[in-house]
């Protein structure tokens, strides 16, 4: 098997108390995340950190974002300290930053293709938050035919009630949803019959 | 201003009692979506009437489903009665029929190519359910940059409080979530700056 970690916005302006768009909830998953990076990082999976910019002229924003990204404090705008990632995340070497124009990491970027080339069969998403990044990058996955989890102690909302509705649509389609307690039991995740299965250990180490 | 209509999934397996893999709540939405559909045609805006299909050996399903529907009651396979549209919503002469082998109606279809094609410059979205098709759609006209509708009494959920959910999480990031009586009354929507609103008048008519 051959996992992925997808880490999402973890980034100043998302997570840092009084950042202009913060989501309240991703600060308290800092450690676990880092756990679950250091989980890939032993085994020499491949970890992509997916994040947001946004120029600052609000061209290539959600256009029902746009308004109000304009008229209040920026966010994500390349080049700032508030687009990079925290400091208890940042890459390293041999680790990949991926930029997302929407909410899932999927759309309008490079991540299939090179999940494709590295022979990745699986996905673990964790980040912030829930109903939009999270869960559209989710979808996605399971929509290429990965078999997808999301470790839900490693992933925030700003509400915890929408966390818990999300979880269970996720669930509900298939995707996994646990604890990274649960995911170090029992990392690896295929469907019945998944080719994937029979592929060999990580090339990478 | 010339907005789509998406249909999503209206199918007899999937709409009608005692179908292989009913949407509870469905049914009840036929006479609404009609209405819309019927609004929609008078103005002689562009119609899509999205559909699953899968073939019957399981290669194109998603593939946390794939093991259920080899082992049940297959659903949606084209040639079946089940995979037809329901009577009530029959498409006609010049409207659109697209097959989707995921969720969003947007992933791996030709719908974005035509809705370009068109001049669309809005999406308004129903069918079922809520969690599934319908909110991946939405995120993902949205995320094209179309000012997105979803008609909330034109729209299904097998659960009442998981329709609520998805309403909640779809406003949130600016899709628009309104009964078809509001639809009338304000039916067409754009984000300020939005270059769309300077558009003429629908050309098919």
């Amino acid at each position: 098997m051959k996992p992925a970690l997808l880490i999402i916005d973890m980034q100043n302006d998302f997570v840092l108390p009084g950042a202009p768009a913060v989501i309240h909830g991703a600060l308290a998953t800092v450690p676990r995340i880092k756990e679950v990076l250091e989980w890939f990082r032993e085994k020499c999976y491949p970890v992509f950190h997916v994040v947001r910019e946004y120029r600052a002229d609000g061209s290539d924003i959600e256009i029902s974002r746009r308004e109000a990204f304009l008229a209040g404090p920026p966010y994500a705008v390349p080049g700032t300290k508030g687009v990079e990632i925290i400091d208890a995340l940042s890459p390293i070497t041999g680790e990949y930053r991926v930029v997302k124009p929407r909410f899932s990491a999927f759309f309008g970027t490079e991540l299939e293709l090179i999940l494709r080339r590295l022979g990745v069969d699986s996905a673990v998403v964790c980040g912030t938050q829930y109903p939009n990044c999270i869960r559209a990058t989710a979808f996605d996955a399971l929509s290429y035919g990965y078999p997808t989890t999301v470790i839900t102690d490693a992933t925030s909302a700003s509400v915890l009630a929408v966390a818990k509705s999300n979880i269970r649509d996720m669930e509900s389609v298939g995707i996994r949803c646990i604890s990274f307690d649960e995911f170090e039991k029992s990392p690896y995740f295929a469907f019945e019959g998944d080719c994937a299965k029979s592929r060999g250990p990580s090339l990478l180490c």
